[in-house]
């Protein structure tokens, strides 16, 4: 099927400006609430909401297999299981419909009026119902930092790490879209030299750089997925913050891992931007000679993409400071050997899991994906331009994650993910 | 409000054999298909499933405050919503219809034939849509003999063990009630001196033993439960065979928790027993005095269960093997212990979400959780008595675990978890 909405010479008659992550070759789906209180899934282009059960409802997607309430959902995730070939068709259809030469839309003011919002008038949603939440850890410029600053520089990463790509599950029920403010949580911590934990809010508050991808219903409970078909399987990609409390997490990751160090709250921006319109942007990733991997993780050909990737901090009533400009091109394991991975041994992948990246860092120090490694521990603490220093995250600090591709023709973005640090709820014991 | 159902001196009209583990008394909660294709929530006395749908459509539950479609569901989700006074409610109103003196529905042929079905002739279902899944690691022993196994006797506990209920996220996709056969899962392991993986089927298939308890709705993202309440939203419990690769796990374990290892396959029994029908048998749970646990873990009162546990081998053509005896009431950290700590940093708990005790074992050698801790690690072979050995699961043996409370005037059991190890799914790469 041809993917026409890639196309970079297509023109929307919406106007969008040229470092909008949105032009008419993005076409990404997600689920927003308009002032008048109606849920929709949507897509986007330049700075208005395209609201899609209305474009349905009136006509537009005639023509495409599609039931009459697919779009008048609060959640994609019955979208997502029709399949690859029913989102292409969808995403060519909406390009089709604002391309600048197309009138049907365009010239009918009552439509118009029905489907298109202003971005600001809109309330992003959760966009899919997220039943299953893995996170994976698979750039070696962070397991190696983290394996250096903690462990030993010359063994920095575990004996594992170069022949799978490290995952494990985290919590679904504190995932929260672009916008919502997280409180500082409170936990358990070892003092440095005592032996005995005290209680109390975590001092030790960070992001972690992330993207994420989300699958559609892939195997049955017990198969596995070739990684040559993986990508068949995804959806799209978000961008992500993994909140994480540094100090909690040292003293209760051993032996099962992250547990509440991570699940108080995770981020994600609201829009899913889809591997087609990613596709311009796949590129090589790093090499995997030595060790090469087992065979059911080899795999020939591009499969990661070129998606620059930031962070900022703007504190309370300050302007913003950029901190961190990373790339998910670094990453060591591609999203379709993480997600042969994940079900090699059978694990059921259904519609609507996400699957996170790990924190990406790259190779130089304005690259490093957490306060964690660019602070290193905490030993160089990172100055804001209003003079004040952060270790790690502040209360009432934002953190703001943005990515996007361009190449010379097209920029497709995510736009951002941005929350707040709220500070932590007083407790009485 | 009164639990009336819990009377002892009960008694129904539907005849319960001694050793049956749902007397009246019991009244537990699941979700069946009967043989006209009907899913519906159920509940159970002696051998007959009751249709809890068709009981209120009948008009047996007039004058409690449900709507009209809350019984003709496939998930008992949004029944649990409703909290405990009404679950008590509904509960001690099956107990009254039940009572051998009632005789509404026992002498009204027509209803009978709506309502009750011999369980053989039903089909049950997972009770609950999982939204997130924990597991914990609260056995002392168990966590002492992997401990003992694995690093140092002297150090077997983790400084943290004795601080907190440590635990990590399972993974919700791949739980299946008690009946599903699972397959010997695929994966990555390490052989023996050597420094480079191999893949292939695991050879240490192992069960776990655990029970776990499904929750309501208890907090909003950022607040807190309290140990005090946190019975309040515990809608009841199952019992779990934590299926785990050993081998897949020793390697893949490093830094971040198992992950392939655990999330191929998870068994649950499919009776919910409710609080409130295990409410005679709470015990004394092990002294917490060195150390003690910090100030919003401390509980008074008695917190744990006497639940007796079995563990039970069939192999393929085969009689039962009983090969472990233990009881949940040896569990360090208690159910609403585990529950305060999971919230105590703002994780949203919702109506649902399942959490696991980790590996039951008891002090006794024979009181062991686990094929790792029953063999110790391989060492010490099981016989079976068709005179064959087992260190760990072999192919199409069948795996049964079973749970009751017994006082000298009631016994509330759940049944059982049976699961059938098939052989692996071959693979081409």
């Amino acid at each position: 099927m041809i993917i026409t909405a890639n196309n970079p010479s297509l023109k929307s008659w919406i106007t969008v400006s040229e470092n909008n992550d949105f032009p008419i070759q993005n076409i990404p789906f997600g689920v927003f609430l308009t002032k008048e209180n109606v849920i929709t899934i949507g897509s986007r282009i330049g700075d208005y909401a395209i609201d899609l059960s209305a474009l349905q409802q009136l006509g537009y997607f005639k023509g495409i297999d599609l039931h009459e309430d697919i779009f008048l959902q609060d959640t994609l995730n019955e979208f997502i299981t029709l399949g690859k070939p029913v989102w292409r068709m969808v995403r060519n259809r909406i390009a089709d419909i604002f391309e600048e030469n197309n009138s049907e839309l365009r010239d009918n003011e009552d439509h118009r009026k029905n489907v298109l919002f202003p971005v600001d008038e809109v309330e992003m949603q959760l966009p899919v119902f997220i039943g299953d939440y893995t996170d994976f850890y698979s750039s070696k410029e962070h397991a190696t930092n983290v394996g250096t600053m903690f462990r030993d520089p010359a063994n920095a990463l575990f004996p594992n790490w170069l022949h799978l790509p490290v995952g494990y599950h985290g919590r679904s029920s504190t995932i929260v879209p672009s916008g919502v403010a997280v409180h500082r949580p409170l936990g358990q911590t070892l003092p440095k030299g005592e032996t005995q934990p005290v209680f109390g809010p975590s001092q030790r508050v960070d992001f972690e750089l992330e993207t994420a991808f989300i699958t559609t219903d892939a195997n049955k409970m017990g198969e596995r997925i070739a990684v040559e078909n993986a990508e068949d399987h995804i959806f799209g990609m978000v961008l992500l913050n993994d909140w994480s409390a540094r100090d909690v997490q040292t003293w209760e990751y051993v032996p099962l891992g992250p547990f509440l160090a991570k699940n108080f709250a995770s981020s994600i921006s609201c829009w899913i931007v889809t591997m087609d319109a990613l596709e311009p942007f796949r590129c090589e990733s790093p090499k995997q000679e030595d060790p090469k991997p087992l065979p059911y993780l080899q795999q020939n050909g591009k499969h990661a993409f070129d998606i620059n990737l930031q962070v900022a901090i703007t504190p309370d009533n300050g302007t913003e400071n950029i901190i961190c400009n990373s790339n998910l091109k670094y990453m060591y394991w591609t999203m379709s050997q993480q997600l042969a991975h994940h079900a090699v041994n059978g694990c059921q992948i259904n519609a609507g899991d996400l699957l996170g990246s790990g924190t990406i860092s790259g190779p130089t120090k304005d690259s490093f994906g957490s306060m964690l490694e660019l602070t290193w521990a905490g030993q160089n603490p990172l100055e804001m331009n209003d003079g004040t220093k952060r270790t790690f995250i502040q209360d009432n600090d934002t953190v703001i994650m943005r990515g996007y591709c361009k190449n010379d023709q097209v920029r497709i973005g995510f736009g951002e993910v941005s929350s707040k640090l709220l500070p932590a709820i007083p407790f009485e014991k």
